[in-house]
């Protein structure tokens, strides 16, 4: 399939009216073809009123038809075939197996939010009968049962050129609830995000959907920025940086109706180390650990960025493993150059701290083109690291700093400085575990996941995942960007009182017609009433 | 029981460090024992600090501790017997059945909050087991489970002393999650929230939950903004006007870490009529509307303070039936200066506009002390309605503006212009509901609740109770302030990954000891693992 370089909203492509550029292959740092055109302020305006035109047709979509929706585009994906994989490695420098992986995982999620919203789950229908005859005042019928929000704007991120981008997450979990989407693509990849929008727009006109219920838009921070500041838009994904989601997230509340922004930001991931475990197994931990922060080149969320551990031999052992496992870790190509020089400023931030040390880096890279970072593993103490708020924030990219403590409880103390996180990981034995409950409690109060023996980066679908935690690791910590409950963040309840039976939703009908579990007068039902 | 003017923290009664004042009794204007003292920056502080202290501690307690401390609450609030409602009555010239009512309604709902979370079903337990086998990774055990926020910062409101106050259902909603409250109490009821709060203390202490678990505190806008900006502080719950929401929402967004404030705000509540409803019952209508939009001197967030109606002679019949109605109705007593004025000035902009007519007004105040507000009727057309946006803002109070359109199309157009709304009402025949398909579709999409052939005042406490809506109803349309579904604003997600199952949170053991209803691999089970 041809990449035009062109945008696409009100259900048509056109030619971008600001100037474009040209993507870069990060490994060589050439220049890409075509020329990609990005959006005017008018034509983001025209893909917002587009959106909330579509929404009144899109919200009252049935739940079957809109998993058939949700299941093209997946089938459209696929049909892009090795068009696709070849531009994500092009674009972002990931070998064909991970493009592969993320495509598998990307149409994964947009089946798995097909099924789920034909289990009507997401609905939460909520039944509470009148009682004409109830002392002091009568009980009306009272029945509940969510609702799309509105048009959500999507940013696609670095890192994900596919899973958290134009048909990612937040599309999937968006488009599952009933809200048109309005994606701004990521700059790095934006032939990726063409072709996966051309399938999302087949996806569409097949389907019967409404144009306007997707748009692919493109452009600079200021295109974003627009998008979140138009009337029409009710919520905004984001995955990315932290200063990019704040500022999304200050935007969207200085707004005369403020809406909600669902950020995934910044997170250190911390990886508690006890002794116990590292007697154990410190070879297998530290091999584990090194794949885990070397992993995409350490470009993920949840890479492990932060080790606490007790001093001692077990740790030394442990630091050993790792170092020798680190120098034989080839530099890995970064997504692009601004992440690139981030990384390489940030660590050299570290270098130049006389109270942090190198513990060992990996090989450097062959090529003097392109963007590539050098795998670093550093070490201090808790005292320094305590004293020193300056080495407590995320370095996106292959490194990781040891903090070793005295003590459990300068490790506890070392934890207690920490902001919010996506995860935090504890490697122990069962026993070790159990003695450890305030460290436990301690952790749990601070993440969004907790990892026990493993490692945070493989980030699961399903039900049961939290991705997400406390701020600054998402703007609200109180919702997951992956899973089913992903979903709620663009749903709201709307309660019908006295309604007439034959005229409710379905979801409310007394015959139960979608065959939902509801809760009906306070229990759970899947009769009909 | 004795009012000291104290308010509390850390276990303890102290005397505000700040300026006191005393009460008013709005039916008087005269000032009511004792001076009441408020809370200086550094008791706001250490309140704050106190909360985080409990949290530790209170967010560890089982759901049966939790369930007989709201129990206890509720017992407490009884014994105070007519201390308080008499209480209620002096500071806001409710009548004492009023008191009474909202009194049940207040310890109603701690019992509710007691046994939904005795249920579990707020836990939200998903559990996905393990596939160590699956191909290309294996998938590892992840259960998720909800846990409380943090400290909740709850803000009284003026128009419900005791349902939206000190023990109200944001807090009752709080506690119940595991969530500390530090409560701002309103000033214009100040010794019915220290008969409250000292209900709520002593059953903090009997319970035996750790001090801070529950403050109270008084003061100015100062005081309140202070509290929003104490770092302990993860939520805000507020019910009053537009102004002070937005303010909490600004101050709490422009935090460090932002927090979430759910404000319910304000709402004209557009009742429509159908003139077939009309000819059926002009004269039942009139009667239930004229007693909703004066009840409690019209200060309910749900009054109906906008009607929309085809002109014709049902709307004249139904016009001269409410007319009547409402100049048989006496001028009732306001809960404080500043409502009574606002109310009186905004009136007064209405009157001095000459698209808008006085329909009928109530009986004037028999007395010149106290504040007094007399209740209105206006009328105005649907095209003066368009074109002057000063008429759509809610008149706090016993008002209530007609408006008068052409047909079908300009009363759609009406409403299209209307913001979010915390209800929406109409008044039809089933059939002629059936043909208003295009009408009820626009309202649902404009409200959180939708009555048909009822009235919005009487907010059942329920599971399928929704109380917010689309901005500027509530700062957020996704969650309720009234109801069991109010409990999700305080709480979080947090995923345990390959966690050793004896260690596990009960709600996610195997053998399911709290006997909660679970999503185990996306299906809901009963039953152990």
């Amino acid at each position: 399939m041809r990449i035009s370089g062109d945008i696409y909203y009100q259900g048509e492509w056109h030619k971008g009216e600001s100037e474009g550029y040209q993507a870069l292959d990060p490994a060589s740092g050439k220049s890409l073809e075509p020329v990609m055109s990005a959006a005017s302020e008018v034509q983001v305006d025209t893909a917002a009123q587009a959106a909330a035109e579509a929404f009144a047709e899109y919200r009252n979509t049935s739940l079957t038809e809109r998993a058939k929706f949700l299941r093209c585009c997946a089938d459209e994906i696929m049909n892009l075939g090795e068009a696709l994989t070849d531009r994500v490695s092009a674009e972002t420098g990931y070998p064909t197996a991970r493009a592969e992986g993320e495509r598998a995982r990307t149409c994964g999620q947009l089946r798995m939010f097909a099924d789920y919203i034909e289990s009507g789950d997401h609905l939460d229908a909520r039944i509470d009968t009148a009682q004409p005859d109830r002392q002091p005042l009568p009980k009306p019928d009272l029945r509940y049962v969510n609702q799309a929000l509105g048009p959500v704007a999507v940013f696609g991120v670095a890192n994900f050129p596919l899973a958290f981008s134009v048909a990612g997450g937040d599309t999937a979990s968006a488009l599952a609830a009933g809200c048109p989407v309005v994606v701004k693509s990521h700059p790095s990849h934006p032939g990726t995000s063409e072709l996966v929008g051309r399938a999302m727009a087949t996806a569409a006109e097949k389907s019967g959907m409404p144009a306007g219920v997707f748009s692919l838009l493109r452009g600079d921070n200021a295109v974003g920025a627009r998008l979140v500041q138009a009337p029409q838009i009710k919520a905004v994904g984001f995955t990315g940086s932290f200063k990019g989601g704040m500022a999304l997230h200050k935007l969207a509340n200085e707004r005369p109706d403020p809406i909600p922004v669902f950020a995934e930001m910044s997170s250190v991931n911390p990886l508690v180390l006890l002794p116990e475990a590292l007697k154990d197994s410190a070879e297998t931990i530290a091999k584990g650990f090194v794949g885990s922060m070397t992993m995409g080149t350490g470009q993920f969320c949840v890479k492990p960025g932060l080790v606490l551990a007790l001093e001692g031999a077990e740790l030394e052992a442990f630091l050993n493993a790792a170092s020798e496992q680190l120098q034989q870790t080839d530099a890995g190509v970064m997504l692009n150059e601004g992440i690139c020089s981030s990384y390489d400023k940030g660590l050299t931030g570290y270098l130049n701290q006389d109270f942090v040390q190198v513990l060992a880096q990996g090989r450097e890279a062959q090529s003097e083109q392109g963007f590539h970072a050098r795998p670093t593993l550093l070490r201090t103490r808790a005292e320094d690291f305590l004293k020193h708020p300056e080495i407590h924030d995320e370095l996106f990219g292959p490194a990781s700093l040891v903090v070793v403590c005295k003590d459990s409880n300068q490790l506890r103390s070392v934890l207690d400085t920490l902001d919010g996180q996506l995860s935090g990981t504890i490697h122990s034995t069962q026993e070790e575990l159990a003695h450890h409950k305030a460290l436990v409690d301690l952790l749990t109060a601070k993440v969004g996941r907790l990892v026990i023996n493993g490692f945070p980066t493989g980030v699961e679908v399903c039900p049961s995942m939290m991705h997400g935690g406390p701020f600054p690791a998402s703007t609200d910590a109180r919702f997951t960007s992956v899973g089913t409950a992903a979903i709620q963040r663009f749903l709201r309840p709307v309660c019908f009182q006295n309604f007439p039976e034959p005229l409710l939703p379905d979801a409310l009908r007394d015959s139960n017609p979608l065959k939902l579990t509801r809760v009906v007068n306070g229990t759970l039902s899947q009769e009909a009433l």
